[in-house]
């Protein structure tokens, strides 16, 4: 299963073109009466991510061998979810931050009325881009219920929501292990994990298939999210694009704040190996499933 | 097409009971680490709405003689969606309302970040519901796919959040007739159509039933809008459970304000007519549609 041969930097930045590409034709153009509201979603949605969801839609159904016109708008979807999720968690109410990937933040530009709405709309469109019916032809219904059921559990309370409102409700508090274990895995590993899933259902994998990869990415995203606390601690400002040590001034629950540093390096690479030999059944197809999953721990941003 | 004698009342009081039943199942029950979210949003939908869009999708149904189970997860995430629009709405940074349905708002209560939140998870759980296995068998998926779609596009920027935004930035000015259009058509009877067409869709109607049922649905929505303004001047603060005259005070731009009360009225009724006049191709099971829209006229709430 060596895999040091795979140019994972040329498949992220081909694979982020494209998916750039789409977002651009499928977001609204901002035009209109109500034209702000689609400046702001177009600002946030363009201010520079990772895509690393949207690239796990499409990594998650190369592994099952999966036509990948089928696969783009859940993966913009996936992405403007992602988006309308950064607007809100950084309004006043919420963290309250002023920057974001080293820009002002939405509401800084638009003000919070603008930015609640702008999330709002891109949490909505990321439905409507699941089943627009120019863009879903040839995919099978039932696997698009399928998937648009997967991404809403996965984002809503018993999801992504559920593990903001546990991490908004437990800062400054001193936690249970199990309490940091709700929060990381709701917050960040239900939807890393449902993007895989996602384009594992799209792309017609079979069942078992679909919840091995499922686990992959909850598994990468719970090393993802500890990966993140660390970052958080010993990451370069410069490189990640907002100030550093603002989960301790926030006396946010963090893997870190909880175990210590090194145990929180240590449980991301048990994590990281247990990823990728989740992926062990899959041929060459998963390489780059495998390369993301070294990719997220040696990361500097 | 006299229908004199259709007891909206008991109608309408057995389908919301029906409704609330439904609403009580599925919401998630407010335990766990996030539980003030879930309580957050338990609170919201529990205070007590007409449940005019769920109702709406019911009957629109019924007219094209639709199996009621197959309405009942789309009119249970139509009321999520709706509360939603109503808890962020309510937030300081929009209308600051402190008072919603004689309760105190959702933000009131929880704070801003849960009722953020709580309007986050309701919304994302509408498309769950839309798709949940347990709830959807038996309903053809291309149906289900057809009525997410709609339901997406009606609630976006496009739609009720594009309504919203042109609202907020038109407060205080003085606007043409068109931007007065848009911000009721789309902040309120896109959803109403919605609900309606999403009846017709999901009870396998004909093509051009579902146009005349959406046309039908969007003509009631405008009335309804307007008919909401008359109230706010010349309502029953008692009854409506909220302070009459908080549009003038907030300077939003309504019917009234534009083009005057009197003109506002007739307005109304010439909708209404229009609304019903879209029904005559159905037979008595549109009662509910054609007695629906006699009723959001007459309503003192």
């Amino acid at each position: 299963m060596n895999t040091g041969d795979f140019d994972l930097k040329s498949y992220l930045s081909a694979k982020r073109a494209l998916i750039d590409r789409a977002l651009d034709r499928w977001l609204p153009a901002a035009t209109g009466f109500s034209a702000p509201v689609k400046e702001a979603m177009r600002y946030s949605v363009g201010a520079g991510g990772k895509r690393i969801r949207p690239i796990l839609i499409l990594a998650g159904g190369q592994a099952v061998r999966a036509n990948e016109h089928h696969l783009l708008p859940a993966a913009c979807a996936m992405e403007c979810l992602h988006t309308y999720s950064l607007i809100h968690d950084d309004l006043p109410a919420m963290d309250n931050d002023d920057l974001r990937r080293g820009k002002p933040t939405c509401h800084r530009i638009f003000g919070e009325a603008l930015a609640i709405l702008a999330g709002d709309a891109l949490l909505t469109l990321a439905f409507e881009l699941m089943t627009r019916p120019e863009l879903t032809s040839g995919i099978h219904p039932e696997r698009i219920n399928r998937a648009v059921f997967v991404l809403a559990k996965a984002a809503g309370e018993n999801g992504m929501v559920g593990g903001q409102a546990a991490d908004i409700l437990n800062e400054g508090k001193t936690v249970e292990p199990q309490v940091l274990n709700y929060i990381h895995y709701h917050k960040t590993a239900a939807l890393l994990g449902a993007s895989v899933e996602i384009g594992a259902i799209l792309g017609g994998g079979h069942e078992e298939d679909i919840i091995r990869l499922r686990r992959y990415g909850q598994t990468l995203g719970l090393a993802f999210q500890i990966k993140d606390d660390i970052l958080d601690i010993e990451g370069d400002q410069e490189i990640i694009g907002k100030p550093i040590g603002s989960d301790e001034r926030q006396k946010k629950v963090t893997y870190p704040s909880v175990f210590g540093i090194e145990t929180a390096k240590a449980k991301a690479l048990e994590l990281l190996r247990e990823a990728i030999s989740l992926l062990d059944p899959f041929d060459h197809e998963a390489e780059p499933l495998r390369a993301i999953a070294r990719y997220v721990i040696d990361r500097k941003r």
